[in-house]
């Protein structure tokens, strides 16, 4: 269906009628100039807000739009949990080409729908507008914490250790992996198309007819298999609101915490630059996933590299003092990878042959994927 | 200055170095996942978002960024005051293409602060990321109010007078302007690149040196003269806080209030539609200025159909009791339009000659400019 048919009103309602409210907080949300939301004063309001944008943050090519949905509620949330609060509202804004039916909207609408289900979060606004050419997705997020809960990026001290929940890395070897195939594909097509110019130079019906069915029944459909656990860290990531929950139950307070978007060392530097400290994280601790290993061993990449650089994990980095050892070692996913040092011993990476590497920050490159800048 | 000069993190910190804060209740600003904010349990809070893109929201052509800075800012607060709050914090993101420069960056925040500081808001975040092709522009504001005084749209009860503040149709009216303003730019670039063509081909080099020079100091600045108002109305709108104000003294609760972003008739239809009501708008009391007149006469449009589809005006419209008529009417720059009625009258405008007409909303159409829909 055209968008056009349903209008813009008729698709805003189809978009949001049955969507339920399940925050006492949420006082009012879709339908006014405002949702309006209701904190008491023991509670702080945590907000995010992220833009993505077709052809930078993702590549509809290979990106089911319900796991784009998924996705770009998600790591709004990631932020919320990274500042050891409750997500609980969302307001998303789309602005559409016309390339986009209704039903690719609901498809994107049902990832963000289930996001917020599965974290208990209301969708309460936004905005539907149109776009000369691509998708842009801007989510903002609304949470809360109690004051002494909030952490923040600039609490870690020299001795604290620094802590990393689930695995680094697979993300971006999921995107890897994707690009490849779509490369493949890209080449199929290119030679389907080359070899019917040639038959229709020479006048050769059948086999433009022949060339042009397989071309139209050509699909991409790579074949995944022994591969799914990347291709999910890419296309499908999660919050780690657990990780936030066995902290609180475990009794720790993280000194400093953020989520892992932009890579392990980028995050690190924000966290010791706040923190004015120093920092050594060592190589052998650094979490990866088998399929991680074999991907980046198959692509002649270092694994390390791509776990300090490679983005989009969505994990936590968080610091806690040297006397939580104990407690930290017993949480489950969670790893030691180094301590926070004095500022003027600078931040570093010990290789596993005991060799001293200084962390970099990313540059900003406006054409590189994925790399975005919170505030 | 290239943006890939100052690298992300150095533009990010060059744009949010000197700016202050000036609410309590922003606990932390830029800097981390999240802004934390926090309002008492008295104050609920407000949130509303609206994403600008190039092309269609806004022409760069004409339209200098620091006004479209300031006017992205604008109409988030106007959604604030619509709902009878006060907008308190906004959140920012920006997509941009390599075109863009960081004097062009630092233009688009300059507009955006003047806004933020004539309106007492912080900014507290945001997200700077690339885009392919044009500007994007998303932008959050929360706002805080009383739960009494909330105005929603679903409150105009039959016998409740219909105002509206200012006056009507002068944005749209605007846009016309410059519109033609640049397809008369156009047709002299145009014209120039034919004749240059026309020279290249008779190898005329001293014409075609010429003529190269004339379209280098091509510039596109034409005469606004007798015009300004309407330019402003279009390039730098103004919230109407001091609506919101007045109201406020003189003790004057609105039952309905919106802000009007897509045209008068579409907001009507909003506010009856939700308040199970409708209405009677009389063409004679609609406000318009006399630069909007002339304009609409010299472009041989209607100039009650620009007033009422035009859209961007940013002015409020709100329901009264009738009770409140005297109070109302005693009001600086507010005008009584109409008057709300039983739903089964339907909504319609009664022109100069008594005549009904149905007023209609307007369609959907992803190729004109503006129109997006709040929810």
């Amino acid at each position: 269906m055209e968008i056009a048919e349903l209008g813009e009103f008729g698709l805003i309602r189809r978009l949001t009628e049955d969507i339920k409210i399940e925050n006492g907080s949420t006082i009012r949300g879709v339908g006014d100039d405002c949702a309006v939301l209701q904190y008491t004063g023991e509670r702080r309001v945590l907000v995010t807000t992220d833009l993505l944008m077709e052809g930078v943050h993702f590549d509809l090519q290979y990106v089911p739009l319900e796991h784009l949905g998924y996705k770009s509620i998600m790591v709004n949330l990631s932020d919320v949990y990274a500042m050891n609060g409750t997500p609980r509202q969302v307001t998303v804004s789309l602005a559409l080409s016309k390339r986009f039916r209704v039903e690719d909207v609901e498809a994107l609408y049902r990832g963000m729908r289930l996001a917020c289900e599965r974290h208990h979060v209301d969708l309460v606004g936004g905005d539907t507008t149109s776009s000369l050419t691509g998708l842009a997705i801007s989510v903002t997020a609304i949470g809360e914490a109690r004051p002494r809960d909030i952490v923040y990026r600039d609490g870690a001290r020299a001795t604290d250790l620094i802590c990393v929940s689930g695995n680094l890395g697979a993300a971006y070897m999921g995107l890897q992996l994707m690009e490849r195939e779509k490369s493949v594909f890209n080449t199929q097509v290119e030679e389907l198309r080359r070899q019917m110019a040639e038959a229709k130079r020479t006048n050769d019906e059948a086999r433009l007819s022949a060339l042009s069915t397989q071309l139209a029944q050509l699909d991409f459909q790579p074949d995944w298999s022994g591969r799914e656990y990347l291709l999910e860290r890419q296309l499908k990531p999660e919050a780690r609101r657990d990780i936030v929950e066995a902290l609180r139950e475990a009794g720790i307070q993280p000194t400093a915490m953020m989520d892992i978007s932009d890579g392990l060392s980028s995050e690190l530097m924000h966290i010791c630059t706040q923190s004015h400290t120093g920092c050594r994280v060592y190589e052998e601790r650094i979490p990866l996933d088998y399929q991680t290993a074999v991907m980046a061993e198959e692509l002649n990449m270092n694994v390390t590299t791509c776990a300090l650089n490679g983005g989009e994990d969505y994990e936590l980095l968080f610091t806690v003092p040297l006397t939580m050892n104990e407690r930290v070692s017993q949480l489950e996913d969670v790893k030691v990878i180094g301590y926070i040092t004095e500022p003027q011993l600078g931040c570093a990476l010990i290789t596993r042959d005991g060799q001293e590497f200084e962390l970099k920050a990313q540059g900003w490159n406006p054409l590189k994927r994925g790399q975005d800048g919170e505030r």
